[in-house]
């Protein structure tokens, strides 16, 4: 690890290296605030990060709400929530999205959002020219069978979805009592307390 | 299940069923808005309905955040994310909160309370008498090390947390295509579409 990473990215390396047996340990949910100003919680799935600044990596469909939410600037908050299993600890990390589609003009952003298309699955890149996210099913099975896309030209619904983290509390429900650390970021600098749980 | 209950009951009693060999199978991600508008996720344990309206039942510390922002008056919208591992399927149910403290003057909702406290493990108890939650943490350790809870009398900063819930999104990631089914109460009925994932 680099010395300059954020101080919760070491604990959170430690959680998913000893909970690696398990695939949803990759899973984090995040909750959004829609346009009617009501929360919106889903299960993503956890795909790096990018550096140098930490941003989780996670990806949308251009069609999905959270991404429909975050075009009509609905809200730029968010917070994932993420659940270790096998370790029992949880981290809450709170902090701003942004979306990366296909349009950007961030070069290292499409470069990211480049490889992270890469990096799918086959059967994780059909999905992204399926039928339209919550509409109604579709009737017609070609909407589910389309031709399989090219590994290295991205769906134009594809995006990046980028969470800047401004605060992280970890708990551990091992111990007793149980251990809770709260890291925020003041004047650029990230602060860890002791907190109870 | 009696017929009187809502359609998507019986989908979440069959997933508890299958997935109750998991401990974890029994935590929901809870979203909900602060009072600074930004979204709030954390997991909490399902503690079981509240019939005949199939409330979802949960507890809180009076001095936690949500408490807290219920009680003034944030926002009681709430969206609870609820993914069970070994079958991969997700329940996003989202609602209305509300919060039954020990000056509850419902009745039914006061013995719910008390049913919710006799409940509790004892390790489960003996946290409502710990320091504050979110404060720095203690340095007294007879903060941590109470005296042990009546199992018959709720700690005064126990709290009921009730979701009634009003919309449901049942996702299955086994099958291809996925699929997923949005119930929605319209005047008063479930409605139940099967909508694209």
């Amino acid at each position: 690890m680099n010395s300059s990473l954020p101080p919760w990215r070491s604990s959170i390396a430690r959680a998913l290296h000893r909970n690696r047996s398990l695939p949803n340990a990759r899973y984090v949910q995040l909750a959004t605030i829609d346009s009617n100003l009501r929360p919106q919680n889903r299960t993503l799935v956890f795909r790096g990060w990018l550096e140098p600044e930490s941003k989780i990596k996670l990806v949308t469909d251009i069609r999905s709400s959270k991404a429909i939410n975050l075009l009509a600037d609905a809200s730029p908050w968010a917070e994932a929530c993420w659940y270790f299993p096998k370790t029992r600890e949880q981290f809450r990390l709170g902090g701003i999205l942004e979306l990366v589609t296909a349009a950007s003009s961030n070069t290292s952003y499409s470069q990211a959002r480049q490889a992270a298309w890469e990096q799918m699955s086959d059967s994780g890149r059909i999905q992204f020219d399926w039928g339209t996210p919550g509409a109604n099913r579709s009737d017609d099975p070609q909407d589910f069978n389309p031709p399989q896309p090219d590994a290295h030209q991205p769906s134009a619904n594809f995006c990046l979805l980028l969470l800047e983290v401004r605060s992280v509390t970890h708990l551990e429900l091992r111990g007793e009592p149980q251990n809770c650390y709260l890291y925020e970021l003041v004047d650029g600098e990230w602060m860890i307390r002791s907190i109870n749980p």
